[in-house]
């Protein structure tokens, strides 16, 4: 690796992550999910603590067993809007599915936001999970798993082409000679594929970032490509250093394969970290934490692996792994496959999954002092299982994020493994990311 | 009447009007369509002059015809949610089209900027009128006129069903008992029509103001029907007082023969105002920004309404009238119309209908000193040709709006005519508009 690898940390302020219920905390926002003031406020002090930026998740789908931090939210590219407004560095992650935009659309509204953020914008592309999502946009039904990403694939072939429209310098509006913009650096895209045709130009000049960052959940084979082709960031699950280096591994050689620089592709995990002044005080609040889940809630969120019909039929407290085929859905294959093995490996139980999967108890190696959370970052990291980390502003939102900057990043910034100011301008500049050439420009050697 | 009658004023943030070449104007900000900045500075010099509300445009097809204003824009979502968090009371109309969008989408991002700014969201539908945007979505070709109005009338059905999806006060968030939302108060739409189906709920709680504001800008018999029905305002071009007052009557009584009550359908058409210290200044700057004009930037504003092919066939000085069968398109029925009117009426060539269109130069009542432009602004308010306008930031931008705010407002407040503060925290609240009941809620009398 010729340049110094540099950690990066971003801030999900998508609440909740897979605890159900820790809403019911005396210190939780609860209704921070749909008050702007909780993300304008959030953002700022991870833009104190110079985190790299903040992450908003979405999905298109709710009904009456939706997790109560996901039946009721802002809509994404409006929220970091206000945000980029409220702030000047850090960079803004929104979510958005490829199975049910318009790529005309997309473009715009993610170049929008960089224009309007001066270069901070990136896109977390997700090819939607749950397959109810059909049936609010006219759907006879949701795309089969791997056929998601061969849409996504082309959806972003798409969303590029339409973004390079303009060559930079394109527009020069010059008043004397009254010429707008230089007719040689305007692109039509043209573009006719399988699944979609679109003419263009885009009407947006280039992006101060040449185009947003593309970012990308899917933890899947189908997933895994997906990101190697078209990712800059990919986002994950991982549960143990161990796994964080095989996945990670995984991922740079997909892209190197591709011929792209494999530091060009960041991997983050995503943590819920809990500190506190000593082990057993950190240990203490996760099982005050805990306490609160309630086993009808667990359920519920376990609806989003198991086949809710099957569920119904199945004992709370009778052993799990008999019924397990034909009860996992096709909507997030990486982790329920991991789910798969835990019922083998601990003789699960439908309650004991449920707690499990509610908690993560017990196997959580970001719970202790911020001396603790601040070495399993650094030996994660030094490992080469991550480029980094997008920390959870909860369990106990917001004091989740408010702890991470007051007192594990300090101690990053005093071991000299994280910047004590940005970098650059833009969330590129910042993670060292290359601007994309135009596809159309003249290289001027 | 009962209620006396409120004077309305909105600033239009969308560039330009007709006038293609006034950007060459020495003082005009001419990257403010891509530039936030303006964008915010404006909205808070409107602020400050207490309007109504900020509008602006949207399109979703260019091509190196398009007028330079326009070829280069922010989306209208994005840039609101900016202007959001940057002011506090002044009201945010965004255009969105019903022909390319998809209305659970929709729902969100208005319901979005309605939770966001607490309260001020209103959304200009339109069915867009240039038929390249099919190729930019993939369809083989644009819906014909009267079609697209009744698409946008399922449209709007469906988007209003959605807000409807969770009463007032369905989100409880009771830490003690663990009840995050009152079942019962949650709706499930199931739509099923013609055009879209959608079930539904939205994943969000209603807005502050029950819901976003409608607004509406075609003048079509199609587009008035639309109005009557759904709109609450009626953006147009009203080219003089008697038209104007025709045109008021006309939507008013549609609405009272709906069973509407006329008053919650306010008529605002848009205005370019030029103030100066005496008459003829005033019409010296409308000189100076007219002698701008370049008759081929000209020409290709006019194919919006003649078919671009055919006018590249007539020669610029040659008598119109005898071709204009078959030479105007299918997109702004109301304002093609008026070209066919003018035409025979004046004995127009293309070029003088062309620079006619640019400039509308000597027809503009709006031209003079404050004291004059105050004059024709309460002359047409109090003939009930207008319920008020909307007012653009040009013809240079943005110091139309300045002299507008700075002198004619004034003027107008110290009439009696205009509020000097505003009266309400919603746009609704403001415009007098009631807050529509949600349609699963018990009365509860
Ligand atoms: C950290 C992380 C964040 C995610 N955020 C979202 C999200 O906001 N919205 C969404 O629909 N899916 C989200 N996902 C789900 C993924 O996009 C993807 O659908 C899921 O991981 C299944 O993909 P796979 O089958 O390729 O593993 C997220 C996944 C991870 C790991
Ligand atoms: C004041 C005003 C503003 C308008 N703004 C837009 C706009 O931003 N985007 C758009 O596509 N059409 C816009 N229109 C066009 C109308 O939505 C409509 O398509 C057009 O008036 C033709 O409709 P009609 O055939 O019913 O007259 C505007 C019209 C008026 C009068």
């Amino acid at each position: 690796m010729s340049q110094a690898r540099r950690l990066v940390l971003g801030s999900s302020l998508s609440i909740g992550g897979s605890h159900t219920s820790v809403w019911r905390h005396p210190r939780y926002w609860s209704d921070a999910s749909i008050n702007i003031d909780y993300f304008v406020s959030a953002a700022r002090k991870a833009e104190e603590g110079k985190l790299d930026f903040i992450f908003v998740g979405d999905s298109l789908y709710v009904n009456d067993h939706t997790a109560p931090h996901l039946i009721n939210r802002l809509e994404p590219l409006t929220l970091l809007s206000v945000v980029a407004g409220a702030t000047s560095r850090i960079g803004l992650v929104g979510t958005l599915s490829t199975t049910y935009h318009e790529p005309f659309h997309v473009a715009r509204l993610f170049g929008s936001l960089d224009h309007i953020s001066r270069g901070r914008a990136a896109w977390n592309v997700v090819t939607t999970a749950l397959p109810g999502t059909a049936e609010n946009f006219g759907r006879d039904s949701h795309l089969e798993h791997d056929q998601r990403y061969r849409v996504a694939t082309e959806f972003l072939d798409v969303v590029k082409g339409l973004w390079d429209s303009w060559e930079e310098g394109a527009f020069l509006r010059d008043k004397s000679s009254g010429v707008y913009f230089d007719a040689s650096k305007l692109h039509t895209l043209n573009y006719k594929g399988e699944h979609f045709s679109v003419r263009g130009p885009l009407s947006m000049e280039r992006t101060p970032q040449g185009r947003p960052i593309i970012v990308q959940a899917g933890s899947s084979d189908a997933g895994k490509d997906f990101a190697a082709r078209h990712a800059e960031i990919v986002f994950t699950h991982q549960p143990s250093i161990e796994e964080a280096k095989r996945f990670y591994h995984d991922i740079k050689e997909r892209a190197a394969k591709l011929g792209r620089n494999p530091n060009e592709l960041l991997v983050l995990p995503g943590i819920s970290t809990i500190v506190a002044d000593s082990a057993a005080q950190a240990q203490q609040k996760q099982d005050e934490i805990d306490a609160l889940i309630d086993i009808d809630e667990a359920l519920k969120e376990l609806e989003r692996y198991l086949d809710p019909a099957a569920i119904a039929r199945i004992d709370l407290d009778e052993q799990l792994a008999p019924h397990l085929d034909g009860l996992l859905t096709d909507g997030y294959q990486a982790e329920t496959e991991r789910i798969a093995q835990l019922v083998h490996k601990e003789n699960l139980t439908l309650r004991g999954l449920a707690l499990r999967m509610s908690t993560r108890a017990g196997h959580n190696p970001f719970v202790g002092t911020a001396e603790h959370v601040a070495d399993a970052i650094q030996q994660w990291f030094e490992a080469e299982a991550v480029d980094g980390f997008i920390v959870s502003s909860g369990p106990i939102v917001p004091e989740g994020l408010h702890h991470f900057v007051d007192q594990v990043v300090p101690i990053l910034q005093g071991r000299g493994l994280y910047h004590t100011d940005y970098r650059a301008e833009t969330l590129r500049g910042q993670l060292g990311l290359p601007v994309p050439p135009n596809r159309y420009a003249q290289a001027t050697t």
